[in-house]
């Protein structure tokens, strides 16, 4: 039988990565593809406690039950606790639970793009979110970025030129790049937003992760209204959980809830109360803490190897926190070939190119430090550099 | 700040139905409005067994982790056993496992339906299904349904009529009515797809619950190609874990995997692992019995309190299994009216017309049995009686 698809289907993004990620999970690649959090690290016995606690006590049947589609009221209260800390005032009408921070990229596609309607991005930018939006046909359009985040006067200009419905950003150890915007552009970027009446989603699955270097305010703290923020215990807890949040605007969440009633009713209910009674009785700081030591010795160990084995045509981002890194090499290099040969040598990453709208990123990889052991990330980068050096000599 | 919405947003249908739940809720109303499971017969032993058995072996870290977009092969495999006792054979590249039969129905929009085009439903219908297919802006088209499901020849004219790109039925213990599609038409519809090779999406949540009647075969077992086939482990483990599935081509499977990975990534991990080891471990069909026993227990009682109470000129559905059961008022009695009074003396229903596509059902409503027990049951239905009869003098 002929299944006819919607169109949507027909343009939705080449699942290449998926693709790549799933050849480099054989179990002898050394994988610096993925985006995986070091399960090394995942508080096991904490969250067994936690489920513990949830089944034994009087909350049991309610979080084996259906549950509101804006999440479990004391799981939104301690998030508002998170965004206190952030620099956010915000009750908890102002927070919405998702079902990971996909989903809440899913939904503001739901509730805010009408088919043709422009998106303003890095380039590269985060590749879910590309996928998110575009089952709503958007059109994406590319603001010049540079290692200091996106830049404010590029914004402006595309904002006059294209009267976006929505910004997206990550600007703090953005995925692909590792890069933060600097200070001055945030109060820059929230100025404009101001000026020009603009939505600005910030998306900040990664701020909690800085190992070094000096804390940057997030947008939203900067400037309230025009901003939806979104963030996740992905990174800081498990992301099997899939459990993220967004805050804005009341009448946004509203909307928002609106939608995910249609989309899966509301996120798991266990895993909010497992998550709750987390927060309430483990010192999760100390805990992020742990995480963050053991990133910033892995990313010493990938900085380490990519000095010492690299070329010194090759170029790379000083990741201040995060899981990823970004390495440019000399124009003409095509990192996509430069792939197929990596495999055969049993280590991986991605190719730029996936993560740029229209043309460029060729000569683009993305490295993840998370989810490999520094002696790993050593042998994983002096092959990469073997491999290299040839299509240097041919470039 | 205003926010521009999308046109999808304002077209949404009301959560007339979301608001009802939330007045109902109030812990001293009898309510007969929700669709919620018994919790006292929750196996909460049983899945503390299993979570602690997932975290105490050697999948800890992988139920913590980042997992595929398909779902968590083991648990697939358990679903094609599944599917198996119910008459249909398939490998695990027909199985998708989504967060819960609602997103299933959202991949369904998200893969089939252009803006315009049509779907063909029974009048009335489930509510989730229109909630989550509208997003796509279709246009739904309702199909004449009588006691045994919805007419064949109806159906058989509609298609011709309207050349729909999905046909959605709940053939067995629909929800909101109860009833169940009798075998002689579920062969004809399986006939009618095959001529006019047209896609059916069977939601099948209840068929499990099967508590008297003979056993009817769902219509995937009599026509495997065009028929996508939906179930869920809400009914018959916990609907908080929000894990559900889908049976289809490996092509569509394909393509609504591609779909979720832009909107969810994947389904909560940990959960689907807890299922995994539950189904293993324990006797998942002894605990479905338990809950069929409840349950007709239940729809028992709130038959002799019909029976007793009400009318002789109101009528209403012989459910054989599931939640539901569906009460028909003489015409001309304003279920929405009656609604509002009975909130006054503490008793919830909801009226029918939510269920419709376009007029009708003003005069009905949809009660549900499985979330009370006998005594409120009996007291609900007797408060009830006492606001319906002044309503039938003056209609």
């Amino acid at each position: 039988m002929d299944y006819q698809f919607a169109e949507r289907v027909n343009k939705l993004r080449s699942s290449a990565i998926r693709e790549i990620l799933q050849v480099t999970e054989m179990p002898d690649v050394i994988s610096l593809a993925g985006g995986l959090p070091a399960e090394e690290l995942f508080p096991i016995a904490e969250i067994q406690a936690a489920v513990n606690q949830v089944l034994e006590q009087g909350e049991a049947a309610a979080s084996l039950q259906y549950g509101p589609t804006e999440g479990y009221l004391p799981l939104r209260r301690q998030i508002a606790g998170i965004m206190q800390e952030r620099g956010v005032s915000c009750s908890s009408e102002e927070i919405l639970i998702t079902s990971g921070s996909q989903q809440s990229l899913d939904l503001l596609g739901r509730v805010f793009l009408n088919h043709g309607d422009t998106v303003l991005v890095e380039n590269p930018t985060y590749l879910g979110a590309l996928q998110a939006f575009e089952v709503f046909e958007p059109r994406f359009k590319a603001v010049p970025t540079d290692d200091e985040g996106m830049v404010p006067e590029a914004l402006e200009r595309a904002i006059i030129e294209y009267s976006p419905k929505l910004v997206y950003l990550v600007p703090t150890f953005q995925n692909p790049t590792g890069r933060s915007m600097n200070r001055e552009r945030r109060w820059a970027v929230a100025e404009i937003l101001r000026r020009y009446q603009v939505v600005l989603v910030e998306d900040d699955p990664y701020s909690a992760l800085r190992f070094e270097g000096e804390e940057l305010p997030c947008i939203k703290s900067i400037e309230n209204d025009r901003v939806i923020y979104l963030s996740t215990f992905s990174k800081t807890v498990v992301p099997g959980f899939r459990v993220g949040w967004m805050v804005g605007d009341p009448r946004v969440i509203g909307s928002m809830a609106k939608c995910k009633q249609g989309a899966d009713l509301h996120t798991n209910s266990l895993v909010q109360h497992i998550l709750a009674r987390y927060l309430q009785e483990t010192d999760s700081p100390a805990h992020v803490a742990r995480i963050k030591a053991e990133y910033k010795r892995r990313k010493d160990a990938m900085l380490t190897a990519l000095a010492r084995e690299f070329p010194p045509e090759v170029t790379w981002s000083l990741p201040e926190g995060g899981m990823f890194l970004w390495v440019q090499l000399p124009e003409g290099v095509d990192t996509g070939l430069l792939l197929a040969e990596a495999i055969a040598e049993k280590v991986a990453f991605v190719p730029g190119k996936a993560f740029f709208v229209g043309e460029g990123g060729e000569n683009t990889m993305r490295l993840n430090y998370s989810n490999s052991s520094p002696e790993l990330i050593n042998e994983g980068i002096r092959r990469l550099a073997r491999l290299i050096k040839p299509h240097l000599d041919v470039a």
